[in-house]
This record gives structure tokens, sequence and C-alpha cells, in this order.
């Protein structure tokens, strides 16, 4: 292990800092003649770039995927998928004051005492900019998902506090933070207003569901499905929390109420999250994920600077108000990326 | 990935099942001239037995462990430590019945879409009988932890939704259900009462944390500390969801509320968890488990047969109410395995 | 990495030391529903065993395979199958005089050096004993190979210098030395009776082949075929040296001699040893280890004590004059392992 | 495992083919405050490129590496090193030929039988022009053995059948072939050219040393130094065989004749190639690696077309009589890779 790569045969391995000539990865293991291209990779990416709705940047990132080698002819050939995402947006100049000062909530303290040494324009490595890789990987994923008939969503269920209903989120790509129901968009429009004005920031749960996936998913005892999908949510940035199907309420429910009967047209509830002794069932994959408010805010903070000696700091600049809606296709990403390990390990079970 | 070895330098290979002769797994990677005998493992595998308090069953599993290898004079050789523990209790009678019918909230129906085969037997290694070598490892991953004043605690913070306060649990060893607090047991004692008689069962939630852990912890991006935690902790069969520092309650927060100031005498708060950007931060690491209710009730269900036709089911026998407080140790034990992991790993960074 | 896990989906994590309690492993990945039981593990036990004909010891070691887990109804079910075999033979008085001295040839300085401590009964773990287990984990390997019609084959070429006729091996396994050529035994035992009045030790070479193979098998660029079986066989503690093919004679061939012609009904030879481009082509492989002679000899040696002061050392007692035949079925084993996880890998391919 | 990943702390992943964008890898795990820059990395790139001696092609290639990550003021950080190669020299024209036919001794077959699909563009992931990574790669690796006094040397020990004397090969590197001995290189000229005027190519045997290693290096008993090293080796295209220290001249020694005698002084020999019993020993590490002659040959070979005719084909252009020398850097990058990912490991024994 060393941190950069994720899953065992259809793997991700990736790089890149806020700053530095590029960001890319590389896929392995992706099976051949799945059919793939910069375009379809693109899609992903621009989901993903700052400015779409609320709470979002005004910054610029024009990421554009170059596919460097593993696809001829339209197709994946099983070779190593390298792709890359130049850094057109240097901005060096508005992180020099943060050189010398760690930022609450940030990595600024952990990453120096990792290791002795540290990237601080824009956070470097641990800058939410290192997500772009994982959405251009995971969009490779997906694809191989699609052959299988297997679709992954992922959108918003509450934010700063306020729940949006969630029913079948239909629509719900076209709408700001990829929200679960149209109709809560104003009420959290009008509360990241409030926040903005505080120079404070927000958080939220976003929900990620798969469907059409095969029973016998997951590898008992240490990597069972469950086991693979927490690390992949929690793996990102501002993830605090991850559950399965009733989550938390599970432990509040009696077993012949958690308990989701088996008939024979299937199973009657889904309490599990469609997870059952770490194998897939069969039933929709449900995943919640807690998203901590973003710690660059306007408002002063108590910090130390890199002496350990007492200072304040105001993260002003370009920063977003809220992770989501950034959050919501990178998390999309891990968990298509997850699934199709899994799915490619569980070919060689029985 | 093969499912059954967790870590990558301070690794654990477990095998077993409740039925045939015997359980056991290898400890590889452990560093040498670590003290460690069998007294040390059996102590702990004596916290995760049945008849710890109530709720638990009346079941005899008189585990004891042997060290195969890997122990000359009293000390780990840095050879691979082989161990196992023999099945004395068969109780092949008991499980006949179940055959050729799936239990609700079990892995009989995932096992056999899995395999094509099921060892019907007590679940086979779906039973929680194979945490009984997450335990002994764990022991030994805990003798490294102290060599270096590390120390992690599990005890349980909420039972059948009757929370206890949490302050610092001293003295959680000797009470009933490793309970936070003493005044809450004749409440949970009170509520198994109320549920066994319904033919029930009930969840709780867990607290796990971790204290002198060194700050540099965790491998960014994918195999951040919280990451790695995470899929620890969701591995343990009854586990539905894991949280790191305030969890889901970060997504309600402020980001001036959530963010830990830094102050020249260390962290100010720690709704972090003690971990930041995925590295930990020498803050105390808090984590907490969702456990979901045992889903053996005696309490007839609704259910189908291996042809698929409709039944029902009532599972009788010496089962537990609540996992608690059977899961505790071995939440403590995979938390324990994965900060050895993840110190080994670290020292070879900078 | 640690050292002890050989495999990536069909794994084996192996245990144990000449002395201690006992020896074992855990087969993890074995595909479910392959007819396995304990004969047919003990049988390739049995013909690694001592007193295989000349140049073997008299030294007694009954070992009983047992199988923990894994197996139900004498298939395997796709958990781990643990397996362990007991030390009954402990010897521990003669190996008391090595306890100060570093072997001449042996991993004695070695493993001091890298672990700081060092089990100095019979080698510990640098002992040919942990060969068993990977005797019974390829054991495994091999029924599930022979599902697929897959034949690995491992037999003597060399002795002493001594070349065997190298022609289809037809009845070795009931040859002493697993000699390719019955002709050449008489000459190879009257060599074996010379080295061992000269109170020596002998080494040779050990053809291993496999055939019916399905071509595609191997993970270009690092985890080629070739490579991985290099890596197993030479990972055998008397292995100097390891080839595919025509070997280091490739290196004196024009690329029209060692190229191999296709024809349309199939390769007109097999220089290349059944692998091109690190991937299997169908053809039979061909492998050849250099196996040194044994470093226990009974003649006068220099050598160091644990403090560093020059000394003699005479290593008499129960040893063998030759690696070769113990070394055969665990190169055997060996090559079973890899083409085992190799096959499954390329069930993801494609 | 998924072929393009090698090592487990010290760890690259590569990609990139023959056509197409651009070829590069991703180090992770390189500590971090390692002095690193393009031109360190572009140095050894330069010692591999066509037109180094006697038997390279004309063919240009203007590889020119740009370091993507990882490195920030002229250190690494501890974060993944992305580097890339763009490919300037598409060459699209002269492989349109070979769509539909296997050329003997290459990989279009087996890759065919792989991937169900094949990039026919000069070999695709198949060709020599994916150690251009792996020589990026191991320069950095290089990088860090430097800080430890680490240095490793690869250099041609035979060309065709005629050996150089191989004494200390001072100045290997101004002199063609990187040949051991100056005076050899005018005689392995004459044969290069004879050998041009049959149409056909040539092998021969590097020899790979690292001195100033520490002992304790290697992970028994699967994960052995020399099972790593010969894996690193025999990963790379022409190599068919490998050998450590004697090698296969060690099974015809007799064991006083093979054993290295300790003394007050360190040892008298060192028929070991500086590994006991899987470990370093401190001596030095003597590596032979046998190269095949280049498969591709003007002289008209006998093979089969997609559709498995007979055919004949010539295979014309600007190719090589002999990998050596441009398979010496790529050794040596192998041998430093494997070495910096067991230094690392190593540092989590004790």
């Amino acid at each position: 292990m060393s941190g950069n790569t994720f899953g065992t045969l259809f793997r991700v391995t990736t790089f890149g800092e806020s700053h530095g000539p590029g960001l890319g990865g590389v896929v392995d293991g992706c099976p051949s003649n799945i059919p793939l291209d910069e375009a379809t990779i693109q899609k992903e990416l621009d989901r993903r770039k700052p400015g779409q709705g609320y709470g979002a940047t005004a910054r610029k990132e024009d990421d554009r995927v170059v596919i460097q080698s593993g696809v001829f002819e339209g197709k994946t050939t099983g070779t190593p998928i390298g792709f890359s995402i130049a850094n057109s947006d240097h901005r060096s100049a508005d992180y020099g004051k943060i050189k010398n000062t760690f930022r609450p909530g940030h990595g600024d303290y952990t990453y120096q005492a990792k290791y002795g040494i540290r990237d601080y324009r824009g956070g470097g490595r641990s800058s939410g900019r290192e997500t772009v890789s994982r959405v251009a990987a995971g969009a490779i994923a997906q694809e191989y998902l699609y052959t299988l008939g297997i679709k992954v969503l992922a959108y918003t269920v509450e934010l700063g506090g306020i729940q949006a209903t969630d029913f079948v989120p239909t629509g719900m790509l076209d709408r700001p933070f990829f929200a679960a129901d149209p109709a809560v968009v104003p009420r959290w429009e009008q509360r990241i207003d409030e926040v903005r004005k505080q120079q404070d920031t927000l958080g939220g749960i976003v929900k990620i569901t798969a469907q059409g996936l095969p029973p016998g998913l997951g590898e008992p005892v240490f990597d069972k499905l469950d086991a693979r999908l927490a690390a992949a949510v929690m793996s990102v940035g501002a993830v605090k929390g991850v559950s399965l199907g009733a989550g938390f309420e599970a432990a509040r429910l009696l077993g012949s109420e958690n308990n989701d009967p088996l008939t024979p047209q299937g199973f009657a509830s889904n309490n599990a999250g469609g997870i059952l002794a770490g194998i897939s069932s069969g039933q929709e994959i449900i995943i919640h994920a807690a998203i901590k408010p973003i710690p660059s805010i306007a408002k002063e903070q108590q910090t130390i600077d890199v002496h350990g000696k007492a200072c304040t700091i105001s993260i002003g600049g370009r920063h977003d108000i809220c992770a989501i809606p950034r959050v919501v296709p990178v998390l999309k990403a891990m968990v298509c990326l997850t699934l199709a390990d899994m799915l490619l390990i569980q070919k060689t079970r029985a």
C-alpha cells in the first residue's frame, strides 16, 4: 500500500497537486473491448467543475482530459489507460500567505508532520483538486458497469441541516447541488447566502445508490462489499461518516424491524442497503456520506504558525461555501471504482 | 485481495468456521523482539466469550489459543506468528433445520449466490465465530502498540436506543456490556429483558478511541487513516455505519464550529476525531460504530427456502439478544490491527 | 508484502518453523466446488519426505496434514482453507551447538542481521522444513489445475554435474531422485556415495513443465508469467538460477535460430518455453532451476561466532547430501500455485 | 496485481505504448526530502536511447521527461511523482503491414489471445518502448539509493557468444554496449556486422551488481531478495534466464566449494551473490541475465496470419541487431526499484 492506488484488479493510481504541470492517473485492469473515448470522461469531469450552481466558486478550471494510452480504435485494449489533465490555473499569488501558517481543519499541520516537507501552494496533494483524477477514473469504471447494466447515482439529501425529500431523484443531474428534490433548492440557496454573509461554510449529506448489481459481490471477511465501499467513500476529503442501508438508525431498531424478509418476489424491504454478510444481495445498494463544512472560512480563526506561535488567519479568495455539489461526482466515482473491482474479483470465485 | 487477509505490512490472514476442527490465523510482519505469550492473547479472547453479562448466550466456547510459531523465548522473531483455536463445541444438531431455508438478515442467501455452495452448519464462515481470530490477532497488534505507548479502548455508548453518559470510561472492562457508564447498566439490562420476552433482539453504538498516537499516520489519498479505520470497523459483521469525530453531526455544523483551532498548547477541540486530511494529528482518535440488532430472532419471520418457495422460520436455540458486548473486543482488535499497520508504513515515509 | 503470502487471487500464507508446535497455512481464493480431501494433500507431502531414495536423510518426519476449514462434504466452499501439520520430531538436542556460531551458506548470519533475534533451533524459519506448507498448498492448487486439464511435472535432469537424458520422463515419480531417466540413477547414486565419504554435498538441476495451459496467462509488463514463475522458483531455498525455454543458451543463438515459427498446426519449436512477451502461448511451459549443494557439510569449515570471532564448524547429524529429491515436489508446488493464480487473474481480463 | 505496478512500498505504475500521445508513470512511496529534478532522470533516459553504439538503430527517439507532481523546490514531497514522456516519432506507416500477421518471437499472438484485441502498431504495450518508463522510475529509485551510499551497475559480459573479461568495469558507461572490458568491443562490433549482413540478430549476457547494501534486505519465505530480483529482471522483455552469484555453476560445485566462509574480516568469497536464505548479507549483489536475440529479423520466416493461414514475413525497417545495449539501463533500473522497495520494507522489521 502506497496510498495512491485504489483497487485490486480494477485499479487506479493517481498523481497531481493543485499546482505543478498537471494531474492524472493510470487505470490498470480494465477489461478489454470496453468502448471508451475522451468525451465520455470529459462529461463527468464537467459535472465536477466549479460554478455548478450555488455555493460554488467562480474559479476557472477548464479541465481537459487526454487519454495517453490503452485505447485503440475506440475500445480499451486491456493495457493500462494513462490519462492526464493539465493544470491551467496556477494561482500561485493567492497562496503565498499560508506558507507559514497552519490552516485549521486542513492538512497543513499533518502533512508537515508526516513528510517533514509541505507543498504549501494550495494545499498540494491535500487539495480537493486531486479528486479530478478520481472522477476521470470513475468515468472509465462507469463505462464498464454500463456494459453490465449497472447504474450508480449520487445526489444530495441534506444541506446545512435542511433535508430534501428523498424519493427517486429523477432529473437531479440538471439541478443545483444535484439535489434529490427540486423543491428544496431555493431553501438551500437561501441558506448558502446567509452563511456566505457570515463568512462561514456548510456541510451536508450525500446519498449514493447502485442498481442492477448481481448478488455475490464482496470478499468476506475483511473485504466485504460494505467495508470496501466505506473505505472508498471515507477516502474522499470532506467525509466524516458513512453508512449502509438503515445505517445508524439500525442501532435503534429491533431485529424484527430491521431484518428484510425474503419472499418469492424478492426482499420485502431494504434496511440492509443491498448487502448481507458483506456480500451484495442483488437489491439496490444504499450509502449515505456525511460531508463536513469546508474548513476554509473568511471569518477569523485562531491557529499557530509553523514555529508553533499563536496567530489568526482569515482565508479569503475564491473558495466554495460547501463541498457539495463538487463532492457528489467524486463519491459516485469512488463507488463505480469499487464496484468494478469487486465485479472482476467475483469472476474468479466459482 | 482475497478477503481473508487484513493489512499491508502488519498483516493477519484468518481461517475457520463455526464448525470443523478449528480456527486460527497467521500474523505476518509483526516487528521482532516484541514480548508475547499465549496468556496475553488468551486474556483478550476471554473478554469476547459468551456469558459476559446480560444479553449474552449460555453457550460454552472454551477458546484456548495456541501459538504455533514466530515466538522464541517469549519474544516475536519477525517470522509469521501462527495461532490456532480448536472448535470444541460442534453443535451440529442445532443447525440442521436451516439447511434448506435462508434466514432473514443472515448471509445464507448471499453466500449461496456467491459461491454456489454453503456450509449451512451455523453459518459457516459468515458466523460471528470467525471473529475469534480477529481478537487473537488484535491482541498481538496491541502488544506492539503498547511498546509505543499507544492505548486503544472500546466501549458501549448506546444500547437499544438508550444512551450512556460518555465520559472517560474508567473501569468499563469490569462492567456488563463494557458500558461507558455504570449508571446505565440497570436500564440496559431491563431493556434486554423486555426484548427477550418479545423474542426479539437489539442493537447499539460502540465507541472506539486510541490515545498516544503520533501525528503522521495515514496514506493519502486512498489509504487515509480514516478510510482504513472505516474499512476495518465496517468489516465486522453487525456494523452498518461508522464515523470519525463529530461524524454525521459535522454535516450540520458551520465551518467555524467544526474547525478545531490550533493553539501553542495543542488543538482546542476535537471534532476531527484526531485525523486531518487523512493523517493522524496526534489527538485522540474517536470512532463510532452502529451495530444492528442480531438477525436471529425467535419470533416467526417470513422467508423462502432454497427452492424459492415462501415459508416461515423461528430461530430458537442459544442465541444472543445483542451483538454487544461480544462485538466490543472485536472492534478494538480491528482498530489495533489498523494502527499497527499504519505505524509500520509511516516508518518508511520520511 | 509481508513475505509469507504468495499470490494475488489464489493465495497462500504460511507459518511454522523447524521447531515449535507446528506448521501450516491458509489457502485463500481457491474457487468453490473443487473436490478436495486430506488424502490428496497427504500424497504430495509423502513425496517430499526424507528417505525418498539416495542422498536423503533417515530423519523421521511423519507429516500428517489436517484440513481445518474451507471444505464441506468433500468440496471447497470458497472460504479460506486452513491446514496444519504438527511438528512431531523436535530434535532440540541436535541444534544447541549452533546457538553461538553462524553456519556458512546458511541464513544464521542474515536472520540475525535482519531481525536482531534468531530462533537458532534447526534454522527456525530458514529451515527447509517450511516447504512442507508450500507442498500442501501446492497440492490444493494442483486439484484446481486438474479440473482445467492442466498438468505440472517436476523432475531431476542433472545431479552432481551428471546429466540425465531428458526425454518425456514417464514413471519418474517411482524413481529415486525423481530422475528424468532411469538409466542415470546408478551413476547418481555412485556420485552421492563418493561425496558422502568426502563429508561433502552436491547440487543439481531440476526441470519443471506444465502442459494443457491455455494461451493468455501472464500480466505484462511487471507480472509477466515468466517473471511470476521466476519469483516462485527462486523463492525456494536452494535455488540460485532459473530459466525459461532455451534459457541461458538463448543468449548464444541467432534470432533465426531462437524464434519459434508459427504454423497452422501450432508452433514448430519451443525455445520460448511456452511464453511470448510474458504471456502463455499454449505451448508447454519449460523451466529449469539450478540447485546449489546443501550448505550443511560434515567437513570442517571456517566461520565466525556471534561475537565475530573466528572459529570452525563441522555439521554432523542426519543431514541430506543433496536437496534433490526433496526440492522437486516443492518446485512443482510453487509452479502449481503460480499457475492457479494467473488463471484466476486471466478470468477477469476480457 | 494488475500487471503494471511494481513494488510494495516504493512503487511504480507505468502506462504507454509505442504509439499514442505518450508514456509515463507514477512513483508512489518515494521517501520525502530526496533531491530530484528532471535532469537527473533525463540522464538515465539518454543512456537508453538508440544510437548508443553498434547494433543500435538510427531511429530518433528524443525522449524528454516532464515531472508532473511530487517534487517541490528540488525535493520529493512524499506525494506521488507523476512523470510523462511524449511520443514524438509515431512511425505509423512502418507497421501497417503487420496488422494481419503474427511475428514469430513477438507478443502479437499472445496479446491477441489474452485480450481479444491488439494495438498492432509497433507492438503496442509489448514493444520495448514501455521500458522508457522503467528507466525514468529507476532513476528516481537510484536517487534514493544514493542517499544511502548504494550503487547499482549494469554492463555487458557476453554478446553473440563472445565473453568479455569481467573485472571491475571502470568506465563502462562511456563504452559501446556498456561493455565490461574495452578490449572486447572491436570483436563484438565485428560480430554485429557479420550478423547484420546475414539479416539476423544476436543475444548476450548482462551482469548487474549492487554495492553498499546493508545486511537484512529480503522478506522470506516468498519475497526473498533473490526472488524479488529474479522477478524484476525476468519482467524485462528479452530476458530468458536469471541467476544469483555462482548461478547455474553452483549446481556443479561441492558444498565445500560453494559455501562462502565467514571470517572476522567478512566473507571470504561470494558464490552466494550477496544473498543468504533470501536476505542480503552485506556483500555485493551479483546477478546475471540472459538476453535472447531480438525476434525482428529481416530474414524471411515462417508464420501464420490472423486467420491461421501459413505465410512468410520479413521484418525490415529500422530495427536493432541486439537488445544490448538498450536493455542494460533497463535492467539497472529494475534492480534499483527492487532495492529501494526492499530497503523501505526492512525499515519496518525490527
